[in-house]
């Protein structure tokens, strides 16, 4: 199945799962809408935050429709589920926001780790959750954001158990990467990032640490939803984790 | 002083130390002399076990004289110490092979790690066996080489304690110095590449590891002279730990 498809299938309503898994090879994208008096802020908030905020595309005010990820994808009904936030409190999940759409809403359409997950198996670094098909473990840190008017807070990262002798290769693979979070932000010792039990995830699923492996920390895809929460807007959009907007673009050919 | 005068310096026998802090920002380069009649062999092994062997420049048989990493330099008498060996054994040290030289010989000359560390620090990664003006830590691990004719053995690693957050950005800013080592080949659990106890090195100096730090592992270019031990040649002439050829290419503007 194409995205082109897929996105189709989402749109018909006819798809309203998680999308991992699905048209393997393409980037997804991880969504957040805001009105656009925060939108120079938020930009600004991602460039100097790329790691765990990548921003591939910004789309509007004045359209909800793509032109870089996709030719011309509606992202108000092109995503399985939305999550709607008021005063940073997530209110509802809905399956399309047409209803909500206006002109003065900027979309921001964010990297995700599945593109580099993809590198990293296809080098034969196995990644624990996706074999036990279970979420990845995500932590709260107290490693800083860099602030930017509302846009505050710590970074989320996730973790994955590597081997010792790959996690060089990890990193370097990872690195190249810069649109899915790009390389580690910390290698082993959770405690000096504020991690007191790795067994313990904030988010996701714990996976069992072998002995030859070393825990590595990736920037992750949940921080902006949290700084969002800090920021306490009034109104926001974000998609509904692991429900993502499928590109048209191979993480291959992407920045290459 | 540029390193075409430098070099001079050496060959009137006016410098014999070790080149380390000299003509920063040029490439140096390891030296291994043998017979032609091992240069295929020697070449393939250094190919396929290019992280410990990487392979900058192949001289001779024929000539002693370098068209690559410096123009029309003589390796006879452009390196301030010369080890030479017969039956695997080190027998004398010379700083000029002049009289040993004959036209049957190949002249290998491959990367070292000055190149990446000079990377290391200007991206604000601190080493401490710079710092502290010593030699840095080496070990002989279990780690095999790939057997190629003669040459075989295990690799010899150099190991840098780094920061846990500095880490990732370590393996990605060497593994771009590929003709110095590239990326580190184990982080961390020294116990599982054969190495006891960090503290007494089989070379160089024992660093303290620090509470926030990582020892990582880079391949070394000790590997190469013993592996050259371990073939036993009857004859062969390798350049004296740490005095090096010292190149005209910037570590900056090699391969890019």
């Amino acid at each position: 199945m194409t995205p082109k498809d897929f996105r189709a299938q989402i749109s018909a309503g006819e798809f309203t799962n998680p999308t991992a898994g699905y048209c393997n090879g393409y980037v997804q994208a991880n969504l957040v809408v805001l009105d656009k008096k925060y939108a120079e802020d938020f930009k600004k908030f991602c460039e100097i935050n790329s790691k765990p905020c990548p921003l591939i595309e910004m789309v509007g005010p004045g359209t909800s429709h793509t032109s870089f990820l996709a030719d011309n994808a509606d992202i108000c009904t092109t995503i399985p589920r939305y999550h709607v936030w008021e005063e940073g409190k997530m209110i509802k999940e809905v399956n399309d926001i047409t209803s909500y759409y206006n002109k003065d809403m900027s979309f921001f359409l964010l990297g995700c780790s599945f593109s580099f997950e993809e590198s990293l198996m296809d080098a034969g670094i196995a990644l624990r959750h996706v074999d036990q098909k279970i979420n990845v473990a995500m932590y709260d840190t107290n490693i800083p954001l860099k602030p930017v008017g509302p846009f505050h807070g710590y970074m989320v990262v996730s973790m994955r158990p590597i081997k010792a002798s790959q996690v060089s290769d990890a990193c370097c693979i990872t690195g190249n990467s810069p649109i899915a979070h790009g390389a580690p932000v910390h290698v082993g010792m959770p405690e000096l990032i504020g991690i007191s039990d790795l067994a313990k995830p904030d988010y996701g699923d714990a996976v069992e640490i072998k002995d030859d492996e070393i825990p590595v920390f990736w920037a992750c895809g949940v921080t902006p939803q949290n700084a969002l929460q800090q920021a306490k807007l009034d109104f926001a959009i974000t998609h509904a984790p692991g429900c993502m907007f499928v590109s048209d673009i191979l993480n291959k050919e992407y920045g290459k």
